[in-house]
């Protein structure tokens, strides 16, 4: 409303400066401060890739260099989960990547494949209610029947059952397409909980990307 | 990751355009289609400065004009609890605001005050931060304390104990500061539900400002 | 059962006399010991035509004294809301308050808005089981709408879609009805919250009134 | 506050009288329907001594009444726990009863048991305040130790480990009254589920009972 | 997968010998201490049966024998329960054991109930399946209406209403089944909670029965 | 109790047989009826390595053998997180994969991991403490406050913080020993999701492994 322009009292104090919420986003990337390994010869050229394309090598990149091995199997699972050929398109699989996030509260995951969502959609507010609520976008069947049950089988798996496919069925998915809606939820049910675990920090230019 | 550049079969494809997230959210403000009354010199004279000072009228303005005293009613509260002299400034009330929202989902109040967070803080990412985990933040002592007892308020009002007035009170909150604390929280505990119960949709320039 | 006349031998001993639960609610209404304010002269006339009428100041009031301005908004909310012209009854609106309240056991607004139930209803035991489960009460299907919507509101308002709106237009509400529901389960919502965090007591004269 | 006398259009039409909330309490005790079988010699006296000293015979003992041996267990049961002996007095023994049933939401046990509590008190408040939300009530240290315990195991059983018997040992409990804690919050957690599984309605008097 | 008989670094060094996670379940029957006193004629009997038929007194009797008049009760009711003529199956019944035992997360009647139904089914992982998630099992339409009924009157006994009933009368079972169905489900919310209450040890013996 | 052998009228009657709980689970491994690809040569060899050490090949293997990517990069990230050196133990690992998995409820990884934790541990009952309720389970320090922050983490991963990694610090864990317990938890709750999607059902032989 009009409020932003009016001063009392103590608003006119010069208020001491905060630290910004996210100091040290960028150098600090876990709360576990595990040193990186010598990359392997082609998990550097994937870092170069991504300087290239993307301009930085993002953060969950470099908190898993500690671990060849495990940075080698983090990286072939969400290429292929993400970027391979799939009945969902890539915007979709960051939409369920987002609303899987909202209902995790990670702060890692939702700047990184919020920014994405926006990205690849075109559609910033998009991104924005990815990550409030995905029920109050204007949304396809499809994409609705998709995250409702990406978000049930987050919170509630145990509730799970041949009626939710059929849901799926219904909207239009094939039984490879629920896998793959099924393993990219699954996906971020995983890395929100690393990136909890670690407080695992995004790269601060995800923050104003594609706005 | 390197994504976003890497073409498959189906992404080639020209994809049918999406209809946007927020569709109609500048025109149909909420699911209830009450046609405005005519307002009071005072509250017009109120929507012309917010047109003024803003640029717009805000939508849950709009919303309540199809009832003068109700109108009236959200106002003087809002503007009392929002921007009247208080112990918290207009920034930690917001951050309230931002948080408390967050828990509830609540998209009207999470797209209009997140962008009141980033305006009055002069960092972005603090709203998004409350609007996503609020514990993720980097914050001082004392926001964190209020945080902490806004957000138990909203989900376990039942388990609100002389404790937690402690715990605020070594943060270096008075008692009056706790009142406005929790006058704050309940407000949007408040208007989350009714926005939530009538689909009330924020203004679209809310979402690109002061990114 | 035949239980309240047995004799054991413990409860043969004089027992030392408790503490009422209500110990002091009439005299330390919160626990902020906020000073109150000279009144405005409306709000001194409002005060007192509560103690012609009800024969006391509802706490509430007493507590909200400590700031004008604060009472004055609190004053006019609240009766626009249970007290104006509406297509709901008083009363429903007090059940709606009552069942609200019970989600989020709140002492203050149960006892107070239980005692208007039993008053405006004459049934003293609705007031009870709006208190107790809403469920069990012989209601019409009216009242059940409303009463399930107000609840899931108050319990998941981010879950609040179009086809709960649908069920209370299938009740016969309207769209300002519907309005109105949210708006007094949002309010008390906000109050529930205020009384929790600040551990106000209700005038002990609730308790009695209209069994 | 100053509403129950003001008139609006509406409320000043007559209105349709309402069905008591309660309506059928005292005749349709259960949602099964069971017929009662001839009572034992045994429980026909029990009842007569209900009859007696009450006034009337519990609708529970009636809704049991269909089947010999479960009534007779059920009665050994409930006059063992609630009646024999302990260290916790019987007040405090309705206490649990209260409490754990205001969790379950026991629409018979909180008015059978809210009566008790009120009648063994003199305190008709605090059978209320057990049924809002005991953490409200002005209790001594031991009667909140106790309730903390048993709603804790009624709410999170899985959740009892040894610290939480000791809560209860450094507040003055034996072992032998832990035993009797868990057993009879143990013992309403089944009873509220028969009387929510059958909808079993208490008899009307209890309502004002002790007011 | 094939991963039980590749060695790393650390498998290699002998291990230090776990204590059991059982450790004392035979001899410490719970954590009160409660001395047994001298069995009744009819309960020493009972011992004496259990020894003979089954090889052991369950460690639930042994618990209760501290008094009299509650050990006599709880088997009453138990034997009523479980043993006597009834709609349901027995099986049936330990299938409802086990399953609420499940959601309550209970140690003891997991093991003792789980153990009946794999005795009394013949079909080992049926007992597993009831302890782990009912709805992965293959069942019968009348085993996992019954099942749907007693898990949520166990988790959420305020939602169970007519329809619910209905349900139950679809897949074939009357009143008096209803009834059962819910004094058993009501039964272990007790026991469940008295076990947890008290860290109540199962017989080492179940573990093993009937695999 | 002594009931095993009891008969009454119903249980006399020859009972129709039931279908297995698990019937179909070694033949129909999921919902979705994917047909496997050709293995590459590495798998295949891996597939034939488990044939001999195992004696099978488990079925979430199968369940990924539709697409030989997706298969590669589940068996490289298992086999990295379950056997390669770490600071946790295979068995300790197996307690988190089996304590996540009962939290989630999920039939697949509490039968394969539950067998697993038997043969490692050679203590049959671990497994199915892990199961139930790992708080019920006689554990060393380390394995308590490890468990306690995988569960933590499974249920409400939006609470961990440094205060959670403090306390495995204090149970001797190492920074880097925390990357794996969070690593382990997390990719628990991944498989879980995605065999809760799918039904994935395990090979039957698990359940009398290790008894």
């Amino acid at each position: 409303m009009a409020k932003r322009n009016s001063k009392t009292a103590r608003d006119v104090r010069a208020p001491k400066p905060r630290i910004p919420a996210t100091a040290g986003d960028d150098t600090v990337i876990t709360a576990l401060d595990l040193p990186p390994e010598q990359l392997s010869p082609e998990m550097a050229a994937y870092f170069a890739k991504c300087e290239e394309k993307l301009g930085f090598v993002p953060n969950v990149l470099k908190a898993y260099a500690f671990d060849p091995a495990k940075l080698a199997a983090f990286v072939a699972m969400y290429n292929d989960l993400m970027l391979a050929p799939s009945g969902l398109t890539k915007l979709e699989r960051e939409m369920i990547a987002v609303a899987v996030s909202s209902h995790n509260q990670c702060y890692y995951c939702l700047v990184a494949h919020g920014a994405a969502v926006r990205q690849l959609s075109g559609d910033p507010a998009l991104g924005e209610l990815m990550a409030m609520n995905y029920r109050a976008a204007r949304l396809s069947r499809r994409e609705r029947a998709m995250l409702d049950f990406a978000v049930k089988l987050t919170a509630e798996p145990w509730r799970i059952e041949e009626q939710d496919r059929e849901e799926l069925r219904r909207a239009g998915f094939t039984n490879r397409d629920i896998w793959d809606i099924a393993a990219v939820a699954g996906f971020f049910n995983m890395s929100n909980r690393v990136a909890s675990a670690t407080d695992m920090r995004p790269n601060s230019v995800y923050h104003g990307q594609a706005r």
